[in-house]
């Protein structure tokens, strides 16, 4: 990890650099992992048959109302060749019911846990059962920083925000689109937005799910920076697909998914749940609808490629009672999201859950407070991979530069947080306070000199100075210093290594593919 | 509640006041309770084993360390009386040992849960077992906000945050000293905060600690307003008792905790335990030695009276590794306080533990995302007292008023947390999605109808409108909303009503009290 760590380890923080390079805030080499093994206990909100009552109800709504499929033949006839009850609504699209217990008898063959490969192995990440992976948020048409607002993001911020989370050890993943490059034309976009993620993260990604041909080509790249043998036996790539909520699959989202499963690349399964527009408002509806849609889809790639990865997911998402606009970081989502943890684990699946959501149009208190109240039931309901882990602002709308680099220091935060509490002699400390007994400092007790590096998180971002001291630096707020952090970065990012000829065969790919079609926009 | 929610009633938000009464954000009538009863499960971090070793430490540090008792000869007899093993170690200075086990038994007739009264009887609170309750900040020099920064607090702020404070329907519990009015004499003021209490709030408050005789006023002012009688038979005032950690307990600490104990009134036993210098680093021995200061100090309630009310507490803290100053709000202590909750319930004690805390030095984001943090864990890990709820910043040396009313609509959306999610027919929501089908929006459904006003919290702080109306609006960030708010807070206050014969006694109790000393400044 020496590459993706080094802009941090050279960057100096004014307010303390005086200590010397080995009290630099933030560093927590101890904490440093490539994704996390989580060792606290998952929350476990609902008792069982609260939970076998919302399974029932996933049940009823598979088999009596059913999923709509919609411009997909070739899915069509996969559904109705497993058992599936297919009833033609009109010239592609069908609704197709599922008998109770059928989806869960598909999906046994869906890995419990897999490995998806980065091209530096030491960044490799694992993807369920105890692991857990953040990313970065994902989709935002905007992009805004303190010194020029909000504007449409561009393959230069694209990059930037890449080159951001690369630079954070706190993330272990890539992600996706990390903000639209409007700049670029639409299909062509997804071209240079793989090519970023393999040239200035050496971390693991995501591909396009725009289309299918743009999912094949993302594949495709893959073969060129692993090797083709390689990436047919194992995950180097995912594709985050939606269900069109309530209940309806297009085929648009379906040819991507059996692209992705043909190749044995992963694949995520996500209902995006709005209560009150596409989904029940009341939280436990909810999140039965969301295990429906995600297993319907889910089962495609079982049943194109048995074995392919594939991951549950859920975002849960309230209402504004005025507006009827959507509302996130909000505390019924966030219980929603334990509940999904909860039924991910009965399915022996890997979930994808919450992350750092916000409305605020700011990176402020409101940002903060909203990202964490939705992060913790993340890493609480035992999520396996954290899409949205930084940046998101605006109710997914925009990607914040500098929230960004505040939500990436709390994912710090929360490496020590999943680290648990250790219970043995040495944790439990008698010694230090029998060393100098009733009324002593224990400063310099044995013990203190011997936890007090790795005792605590670090925070490279936060102020815990003196009113005086943060006074006399020119009081510098959250934001402000955020911003200060997120341009020290970008100053000092240097990309990891690549070899010439595999830039320049990826180079020529994409050349190739752009100069064969025209721009489209759509 | 009508008096204490008016101001807020009143109040309208330039944002959506266009909306009319109906719709003013922030009014959640449904989720209104004088205080919480939690429907989550607590977050059990740790099992059986790891519990048991915790409390033997504790046991261990009580049996072969001690505590240190100083300056309270009849609290040295009490507790040698019960059975303790004294050791004088110099005049007015003795160690304590207890046999483990000896102060679980003594302890046995705190009770588990009991109510504070108010004046207004609509607000007793109860503490203890699936009640949780409210209250500010408590114990800052300093105040701010963000039009005249930091200063030290005035009996004015005092009254300020006191009336923020009853304005809030997401507070239970006045506090107590939410700000020192350090304008008024050390050996006065006590007279000063609790008749502001009494007079601005019709809430449960804390009395003075400072000194014995000044428990007393403070229990005296109360037999003025509440009856002599009725004191004496019921719970209506609480002092909050720091241990002085480690491992001693002084004698203006055990003599105000006698005297609120011989009066059957309530008391908290806080040991405040900054880990390295006053506790082991080490989560695990920093909750043994809370245990263990905690059940030393409240064992003395009931060697004086059994039965008066207790609350075991515990405020974790961590420190800066460069410092070597408290920091707030970090992943650590969190953890720390649910393992407290999990060490309460097996006292069968009530338990205030956490809060909002932080160490920012403004209302932003680094200030609501370690609030969030840690008073997650408070709600999370069940504790029923949760002093710290709304102003902390600055590592608790400043309140800020906009932090204020910002941690208030934060307490607003944990009342909604805590009412967790009911699984049933109507909430399973199966005929909202079969009444329309796949594809169909759920807004006109009779689910979302019947549901939509009670489903979600309803922030009245956060903006959820698109960027572009909150643009046209002045693009007021979350900290300047808050700033706006306290202010029309204060300006639509309006006390609750007291008799004027009350009023008066009070009154002429803390003139005569005032004119029979002169002012001292310790």
């Amino acid at each position: 990890m020496s590459e993706q760590t080094s802009p941090r380890s050279r960057r100096s923080r004014r307010a303390s650099g005086k200590a010397g390079r080995s009290a630099e805030p933030g560093q927590n080499l101890h904490l440093r992992v490539p994704y996390i093994t989580r060792k606290i206990p998952t929350y476990d909100l609902l008792g069982e048959e609260s939970l076998e009552k919302i399974e029932a109800t996933a049940d009823r709504i598979l088999a009596e109302i059913g999923i709509e499929l919609r411009d997909d033949a070739e899915a069509m006839r996969l559904y109705k060749q497993a058992g599936a009850q297919v009833t033609e609504l009109r010239a592609d699209a069908w609704n197709i019911r599922f008998e109770p217990g059928m989806l869960r008898e598909i999906l046994k063959t869906a890995p419990a846990r897999f490995t998806q490969h980065a091209r530096n192995p030491a960044n490799n990440v694992d993807i369920g059962g105890d692991a857990m992976v953040f990313a970065p948020a994902y989709g935002s048409p905007f992009v805004m920083d303190m010194d020029n607002g909000r504007r449409y993001g561009t393959i230069q911020d694209f990059q930037n925000l890449i080159k951001l989370g690369q630079s954070s050890p706190w993330l272990h993943h890539s992600g996706g689109t990390i903000c639209e490059p409007t700049d670029i034309a639409v299909n062509k976009r997804h071209l240079d937005m793989v090519y970023s993620h393999m040239r200035y993260s050496d971390r693991a990604f995501l591909g396009s799910i725009t289309a299918p041909e743009r999912a094949a080509d993302s594949i495709e790249m893959c073969r060129i920076l692993f090797g083709a043998e390689f990436v047919d036996q194992n995950c180097v790539i995912m594709g985050n697909f939606n269900t069109t909520s309530p209940l309806v699959l297009d085929g648009v989202t379906t040819g991507g998914i059996r692209t992705y499963a043909e190749a044995g690349q992963g694949s995520i399964h996500l209902p995006f749940l709005l209560g009150g527009a596409v989904s029940p408002l009341t939280m436990a509806g909810a999140v039965a609808q969301c295990l429906a849609e995600s297993m319907a889809s889910s089962a495609l790639t079982q049943l194109v490629r048995p074995g392919a990865p594939a991951i549950l997911a859920g975002f849960l998402s309230s209402m504004s009672l005025r507006s009827g606009s959507p509302t996130f970081g909000t505390p019924e989502p966030a219980l929603g999201s334990l509940v999904m943890g909860q039924l991910a684990r009965r399915l022996n699946m890997p979930l994808r859950c919450a992350g750092n959501f916000s409305t605020s149009k700011a990176p402020d208190g409101q940002a903060m407070q909203q990202a964490m109240m939705s992060m913790m039931s993340a890493v609480q309901g035992g999520a396996n991979y954290i899409l949205h882990s930084a940046g998101f602002v605006d109710g997914l709308l925009s990607m914040s530069y500098e929230k960004f680099v505040m939500d990436t220091d709390m994912c710090g935060a929360l490496h020590s947080y999943l680290a648990g509490i250790e219970v043995n002699e040495d944790t439990l400390g008698f010694e230090a306070l029998a060393q100098n007994g009733p009324g002593e400092h224990l400063f310099g007790t044995d013990h203190t000199l011997r936890h007090y590096e790795t005792a605590y998180w670090d925070s490279g971002l936060n102020d815990d100075q003196t009113h005086e001291t943060w006074s006399e630096q020119g009081s510098a707020d959250y934001a402000q210093r955020a911003n200060q952090r997120w341009k020290d970065i970008l100053n000092t990012y240097e990309a990891p290594p690549m070899d010439d000829a595999t830039d320049e065969a990826l180079r020529d790919f994409i050349d190739r593919k752009k100069a064969s079609m025209p721009d489209a926009w759509y």
